[in-house]
């Protein structure tokens, strides 16, 4: 399937050059799968995208406006992946925002990605970046267009047996992976970094949050280090699009098969109301 | 005067919306006047051009493609900013690198910025930022599209009189402004911040590095405080548009007018051969 694009609700696939967006990544985004023509929880991501908006001072547009494009990009039976991207909109030169600057909303339709069923059933294996994230508090946890990091985090492995790489920041605390979050088991206990100097919050991390306590593990957002990590009795990546995987090797660090992606898949795949 | 664009090489003012320009800001610019219809400085804007591009990994359009646009974009009599962005180029979705990504490059027309006489005859004033610029050492210099930093600084003022705003780093150490490098002087020795760690190393400020000897000034390139700032003799800040300008005000500190500013702008205006 080709990649198919709205701009503002217009099947026009081009952005104007002047777009904030790519002046400055003044932006935000947001990537889910709509499956038979509904987007996967819904009213989490548009939370988020409107919360990350808010953060940067752009209006975000509506919740029915952004539901009525995807309606018009996706065919009832679709199952496919849509990326919104939404623009503090055009400017002219220089960084002062416009007065009367209209946001920009871009839909991209892309194919489901097909991922390996051994991701799923036996796990993943992942790559520790040398690259460490730098922290700028203003807009940590924030969907933001400003993606260079993981641009050259992702540069710096080619073997396509790895799927992801760790990032630490620039103190050694562990805070997310290129595309995914990042938890960690020590017995019935959950914890994932808090992302409140870097990182990228994603929707999944928040529903494993919301959902680990009903499957029997308490849950922590805190710091911790490699050593934490290499120390835990299961680790686990996470984002929308595939949901849950172990983590089975990290450099030369082998974890054994594991239950806890598995049991939070099949939380994770439940449909929202 | 309209803006007006050539997105690799032809005239048409729309880009895919799959450019990794706008989905990562996976990209590098440049500014700068051209009088005449000839680009001020061309030499040295386009060797940090390609430097900038090969940091990332990007393959930086050849020199002569660059001034074919120009001069396709620009009339022999014409004075006005060209802003030249170089894009990794049109990517599926996810950060890896496509293998045959094949870079954008957009040249964006725009008129020459008509500043107030006074900011040449008396000076400056400017704001300092609460935003603290984050240490990114893999990306520190570049001139890229992750510029989120510099448009929420911006957002911190609205006072027309106010030209720029002063970044400091998390440690307090002075770096640039939000669209300017910035020089203090001391008895006769300038000093310029490093920018090792962040910040935006512009044309101008090499350029004043290079000439101030000429000049009776000693330069040096280091770490310095607000403390430093406030106690210096003179402040100017550069950029390729308006050359330089002494800083007479930030916050509630004053400085008396001085000959700095205008010493280098003669110098700065000097056409090269």
């Amino acid at each position: 399937m080709l990649n198919q694009y709205l701009i503002n609700g217009r099947r026009e696939a081009c952005l104007a050059p002047l777009d904030r967006g790519l002046a400055y990544g003044d932006g935000v985004f947001r990537t889910f799968p709509v499956r038979a023509g509904k987007p996967h929880e819904w009213n989490l991501h548009y939370r988020r995208l409107s919360d990350d908006c808010n953060a940067l001072g752009i209006v975000c547009p509506a919740a029915s406006l952004l539901m009525a494009d995807i309606e018009a990009l996706c065919d009832e039976a679709e199952n496919v992946v849509i990326k919104i991207i939404i623009t503090r909109g055009e400017g002219v030169r220089g960084y002062a925002v416009p007065p009367l600057a209209q946001p920009t909303r871009i839909l991209i339709k892309s194919a489901l990605p097909s991922y390996p069923e051994q991701h799923f059933t036996e796990g993943v294996r992942l790559h520790l970046c040398e690259l460490r994230l730098a922290a700028q508090p203003r807009i940590a946890g924030i969907k933001h267009l400003n993606r260079l990091e993981n641009v050259l985090a992702r540069m710096e492995w080619v073997d396509a047996q790895i799927v992801d790489g760790v990032l630490l920041d620039a103190e050694g605390r562990v805070i997310e992976c290129t595309m995914s979050n990042l938890f960690v088991r020590h017995g019935d206990g959950l914890v994932t970094p808090e992302l409140t100097r870097c990182g990228v919050a994603g929707v999944t991390r928040q529903r494993i949050i919301d959902l680990a306590p009903s499957l029997g593990y308490g849950v922590e957002v805190k710091d911790f280090d490699l050593q934490a990590l290499f120390e835990a009795d299961e680790v686990i990546i996470c984002n929308s699009l595939f949901g849950a995987w172990q983590v089975r090797q990290l450099n030369e660090k082998h974890w054994p098969a594991g239950v806890l992606a598995a049991k939070l898949r099949g939380r994770l795949e439940q449909r929202d109301a």
